[in-house]
């Protein structure tokens, strides 16, 4: 009896610790996210330089959780509940490990477009900035309180930040022809753009998973959003 | 004892059983890929159409792979060497998903490209697309019979395709100076380009997967490529 209870207790340490370090992870992933749009916007190549090398911490931490992960189900072989949670923070630390890519690759176009004048576009590429990183705080924040109402609306702000994300690319197709001097720097904030809306469909595969594991059923087949079936890449067809 | 061979029968079925899907599944995507750059090639909107459509089946191949491994894991508690493998197998699976998601998107991107005249750039992008392919089936070729030096190969030919991707991106760019009409579809095929690139980018991954499951130790420790530690996104700096 003792010994169960004490399986048990050495159970939930690990989940509580899969928590704590997907907790840690996102915090990160955000915080890179708010410095590599901090370097954007004033122009700051040694804060870029910090995100890039800082990128380092978020792959290591996703290593531990998959580790952790593995070595409890082996060892535990939790039940459904419990096993769909593990999994889906292995889920989750993968896609926050993408997230903190795109920080990454952000800051290294940053250092790239500091070399030559800025265009007001760029303020644009802010304001679309600003609506994803609501998204990843609100949508860590709905992992960690185990809230799936918060993951809906996570799941479907995503449409605006595809469509900004549309316009955005006009905008910048307009700048382009206005001047070919405007042309090399727009392609950089052309995939900073982009790598922001890629972020934003990984808020919404880390609100999946949530809502997943909450509910044991999926988000995307209770809720139909746009015409596909996969969010991951959709582009735009202009 | 009769009762311990049938669960380790049971177990080498299901190792058996993840191969097979991995096999199924990598068939798939490389069969997308290769249609997807003979829509580019001949301007088939229709083809374009069934690689779009055609994504849906690799998508399922990696759930039930994920579910099958997870299973596996929790049911037999595999020991070292079958654990790296059925990890293997869902990293393995989540990278192919992957790939199809770029070669849905590329697909997309063929349909828009279609309504305006072709450019001569695109044949470097079929040059790119050519070795990512050939890379692509060298790798899966590696996974499935195990091959650890051939997984090294594929790794290092990525270095070739990230220089073929930074001279088609002033090829581009180039062409996009030249003419304003250019610049619009020229924007399509440089994410089309970017995509190529990191296909080939997540064959890596896969090699390393691989590396990993044979060797247990880590190729990216072993061999230095470049200098730096995360391949997924690596940039060109122009």
């Amino acid at each position: 009896m003792e010994s169960e209870e004490h399986i048990v207790t050495a159970f939930d340490d690990e989940l509580e610790k899969l928590t704590t370090l997907i907790s840690q992870m996102s915090g990160l992933a955000e915080a890179q996210f708010a410095a590599v749009m901090k370097a954007v916007e004033s122009r700051n190549d040694e804060l870029a330089e910090q995100v890039r090398d800082g990128d380092k911490e978020i792959d290591d931490l996703e290593d531990q959780i998959e580790a952790l992960a593995v070595k409890t189900i082996a060892l535990r072989q939790p039940m459904a509940n419990d096993l769909r949670s593990i999994v889906a923070s292995m889920k989750t630390a993968a896609d926050i490990e993408r997230i903190g890519d795109y920080a990454k690759n952000i800051a290294k176009r940053t250092i790239v477009l500091n070399q030559v004048p800025r265009l007001p576009v760029t303020r644009s590429v802010m304001r679309m900035g600003q609506s994803v990183a609501e998204m990843m705080k609100d949508v860590f924040d709905a992992y960690l309180q185990g809230d799936a109402e918060k993951a809906i609306e996570v799941w479907e702000a995503d449409e605006d930040v595809d469509n900004h994300y549309t316009s955005l690319f006009r905008e910048l197709l307009t700048y382009m022809m206005e001047d070919p001097r405007h042309i090399s720097p727009c392609t950089h904030l052309l995939f900073i753009a982009k790598n922001i809306e890629r972020m934003g469909d990984l808020c919404t595969n880390v609100a999946e998973t949530l809502y997943y594991r909450e509910k044991g059923v999926r988000l995307s087949q209770t809720r139909p959003k746009g015409n596909s079936a996969n969010q991951m890449l959709v582009e735009p067809d202009a």
